[in-house]
């Protein structure tokens, strides 16, 4: 291998959206004097509306979309279909931008900083560039540049998220390598000819998660524990 | 002004591309034993062929091109008018490439960092995003991303390079700062509602410089001799 770049999945690989999305949310609620709902059951409900928001640019019934729109859209059902009343136009966009704020996972900051210092590392996430700004900037992630569906106009795993990236770095495909905690966006990868990585993330969807605790050694060059080892394994490799 | 985000010119207001081009080259043209090019005068007039390139994607004759394609094709015409023989299409590439290669004005790295604390900072140059990002990456320009004409898919001074970037940032263009060595490009960013800065880069062109010496206060908001200045206007602003 011969890596100059390496892209990061965000949700789940980089950051912990469940834990972060609920607390924030509850903290927000008790503020607002909003009660009865299950923050957390409120967050893996919107997560749930992510994937079928993008079908709908995927497939092409819809014209390129950012994500700050897609997840407004989504979250508008969610405050009807819970029946949360008394929110302000002020109040919805603050929730909505939760999004732009949650915490990395522990290792993240070292992982990224050592990483930064051999290759280029950039997000190719699906969240817009705003999106992306302001959740590195809160965080502390030492992105040299964002990349993702915004910049490549298409959402992973489409083909062209991944090439568009790799193209914008001025780099082949094989100098690449894409870093993920799911194994569906490193076979999208791997079949455009990036290299993967697959970082373990066994507590994404909470204590029962049962999905995505190991690599598929079927599209997977590199499988680590967290960002730390990840570096580790590509200094020596 | 409730400025969220800078914007920055980079060619000349951030790095100095006549001394860093020219001095690459001579030290490569002595290596590669290439004798009789003054590599000041090749460095002007490569950059004299660099408007005129991109007007043809400006006036819609060509599909958008990034600009390490115009470079090299201005390249090309310049060694064969300068009949320089024996270079390898790697030495043609390496060449072309300087422009990934330039160095910061001495106040840039200071400035940006105390800038980097307050704003989100990031270039709108028409330089590509590899070549930004591989330019800040060599030189340790910490932007918080990389936008600009590949981003916007539009050169400056068209309205969409300013518009696009305030738009990928979620941002209002006059909660945007543009800055600028070059009246011309702050011209057209007001044009557009964004806030300007100039920044004086009197020794951009060599000794012998006459045009933007001063700001043209008639679309510049801020003006200071450099960016650690910069920095210290806005802080107190």
């Amino acid at each position: 291998m011969d890596i100059r770049a390496c892209l990061f999945d965000v949700f789940g690989t980089v950051v912990d959206w469940r834990t972060s999305v609920s607390r924030d949310l509850a903290a927000f609620a008790k503020q607002k004097a909003i009660s009865g709902v299950d923050w957390l059951e409120f967050a893996v409900e919107w997560r749930k509306l992510y994937q079928p928001s993008m079908d709908e640019v995927r497939s092409g019934r819809r014209a390129f979309t950012i994500l700050d729109v897609l997840h407004r859209e989504s979250l508008d059902k969610l405050i009807a279909r819970y029946g949360i009343k008394s929110l302000t136009e002020a109040d919805v966009e603050h929730i909505n931008r939760v999004w732009h704020r949650l915490d990395p996972w522990p290792d993240v900051i070292e992982g990224l900083t050592r990483l930064k210092a051999r290759f280029v590392i950039a997000p190719c996430s699906n969240g817009n560039i705003a999106l992306m700004v302001n959740l590195a900037k809160r965080a502390g992630l030492p992105w040299d540049c964002v990349l993702g569906a915004e910049t490549a106009r298409a959402y992973k795993p489409m083909p062209e998220a991944y090439l568009v990236s790799c193209r914008q770095l001025g780099l082949a495909p094989a100098q690449v390598l894409m870093v993920a905690a799911h194994n569906n966006d490193l076979k999208a990868a791997k079949a455009q000819g990036l290299n993967t990585a697959f970082v373990a993330r066994p507590a994404e969807h909470g204590p029962g998660q049962t999905t995505d605790l190991a690599p598929d050694r079927a599209c997977v060059d590199v499988a680590a524990a967290d960002f730390v080892e990840l570096a580790n394994r590509l200094r020596t490799a």
